[in-house]
């Protein structure tokens, strides 16, 4: 029987690892993504193209980009929040720029000095750099804070849905929306991805939940009742959130892999061999705390049929 | 604007607490939940009244159940596996007495020693003494894993329908579903709690799901679309997973209710006194493991607003 297909994204090379007070070598980096990319993960969002100084964890952002694309099957993301981020992310050859353009003025002001419609304009000239270049990365605009704010709190609906519109135009091929913060809950979730489908059809076709307040998978499902299929997760629920100290992050891709392939949805991974490389990840990064429940509760007895029914 | 009322069941007392080694004082029990009470918590799973030797952290259960009379305003639930414990639970006074049938053949012979249809006839007994007494409590089924079993594996849901009939027709008030050991994911949820439903009607009206796997707070949104309006859950997720050391128990009352509140359900809950309860919880139990996500991450500036939007 055919399953659906469902994209899980690994962003903790980029999300996960820039929260960390620690630089991790270029080559553990690639260790992690080569083990999970054998284990079937095709899209990974690897590095983050911002100044050094700001963030001294992805320093070797080109060089990630450069040796990723030597790893078969896989798509290579990058987040760019500027012009100058996005020619040295295309130049290192990224397949996918991401630029985060957030709802709140606030957070907006505080991560990137820009002003939201400033930061679409910034995807805008991207989107010109790439007709003017020829080059073929796809663009993704990430609507940051899209549940709410910590600095700003709430964060109007008719404003994301505008900006999701307002990036469209300026050139983004795909929207993705994201609770950067954990705020997100299910209710919301169902209600703000229909109203920005509403406006850009499958343009929005991705989710980037934390679990900062334990409804990150809640949301996915909350998600998937829209019809989003891609969704992004941090191996190990690597990351935690700044705004938040001693809890958790970004949602734990095995935790994630784990209830899509139990509910019949195909993932392309393998979950015994992704645990395992949580393990790894525990080696290449000692001390560090983790979300992960799978790699505590193990799989299920009925889990090899479950994720084989429909 | 009225919000819709949800209901939300401590079970931390009883599930919470037989996890543990250490005894803890009837006079800590009631503290506890003398703490809970005020925050707007109205029923209560208090105790156990199983072989002391067994459990000897429910020693005290009638002690506790008789004590929880006193305390305003709360409905007083008390879990009893056979007829014995159902008359002790009685006699004490409780108004709730919760039987465990469990839909896996291996489970309810390791945990009851007998068959489910063993236990759906002791339910049919103490319905029985209820009449012949003239006693006023009422008497709910509690489906044990129901959605799966660490012993036997896959249980047939057909099998939970049918024990959910033979026990409403044996004399039940009310079908629980619980996922005894965390293996339950959302989609599984809608159809289990659909066909029961389709089976006995608005007599499936609780669910009770363990967070072991991270679908705890998922399982509850898929549940609240079949209809279900009282969920079980554990003060700061006390009480761990007994197959799988280190993964947690019950969903912790703070998170659901965090997440309940902000889809715009009314659980009469407030939860700043609520996170601060759970505060006092580790005073009474120190060194415990507990998995509270919001006692980490604080509530969101948002939170008001939502809790009070429809």
């Amino acid at each position: 029987m055919n399953r659906e297909r469902v994209e899980v994204v690994e962003v903790g090379l980029r999300d996960g690892l820039q929260m960390l007070p620690i630089v991790v070598p270029t080559a553990e980096k690639l260790r992690w993504l080569s083990a999970e990319q054998a284990c079937g993960v095709k899209r990974f969002e690897v590095a983050s193209f911002v100044p050094v100084k700001n963030l001294p964890q992805m320093a070797d952002a080109a060089a990630v980009v450069k040796a990723s694309l030597g790893i078969s099957k896989i798509h290579v993301a990058a987040l760019a929040p500027n012009m100058k981020g996005a020619i040295a992310a295309s130049e290192a050859g990224a397949d996918i720029i991401v630029m985060p353009v957030s709802a709140s003025e606030a957070h907006s002001s505080a991560n990137v000095r820009k002003t939201p419609d400033e930061m679409v304009a910034e995807v805008g000239r991207v989107a010109m750099m790439r007709r003017e270049t020829g080059l073929g990365f796809r663009l993704e605009a990430g609507i940051a804070t899209a549940f709410g704010c910590t600095l700003q709190g709430a964060v109007s609906e008719d404003e994301v849905v505008r900006l999701s519109v307002a990036a469209v135009e300026a050139g983004a091929d795909e929207i993705g929306l994201a609770d950067t913060v954990g705020y997100a809950t299910p209710g919301q979730v169902r209600r703000l991805f229909g109203k920005v489908r509403d406006a850009v059809g499958d343009r929005v076709n991705s989710a980037h939940f934390h679990d900062t307040r334990g409804t990150g998978l809640a949301n996915v499902v909350a998600a998937l009742d829209t019809g989003i299929r891609s969704f992004d997760s941090s191996l190990g629920g690597l990351g935690g959130c700044p705004f938040a100290p001693g809890a958790s992050g970004n949602i734990a891709t095995e935790d994630l892999v784990y209830m899509l392939e139990s509910m019949g949805l195909d993932t392309g991974i393998n979950l015994d061999q992704l645990i395992e490389t949580q393990r790894m990840l525990t080696e290449i990064l000692p001390g560090q705390t983790f979300f992960s429940k799978m790699a505590h509760a193990g799989l299920p007895l009925t889990y090899r049929e479950n994720s084989h029914a429909a």
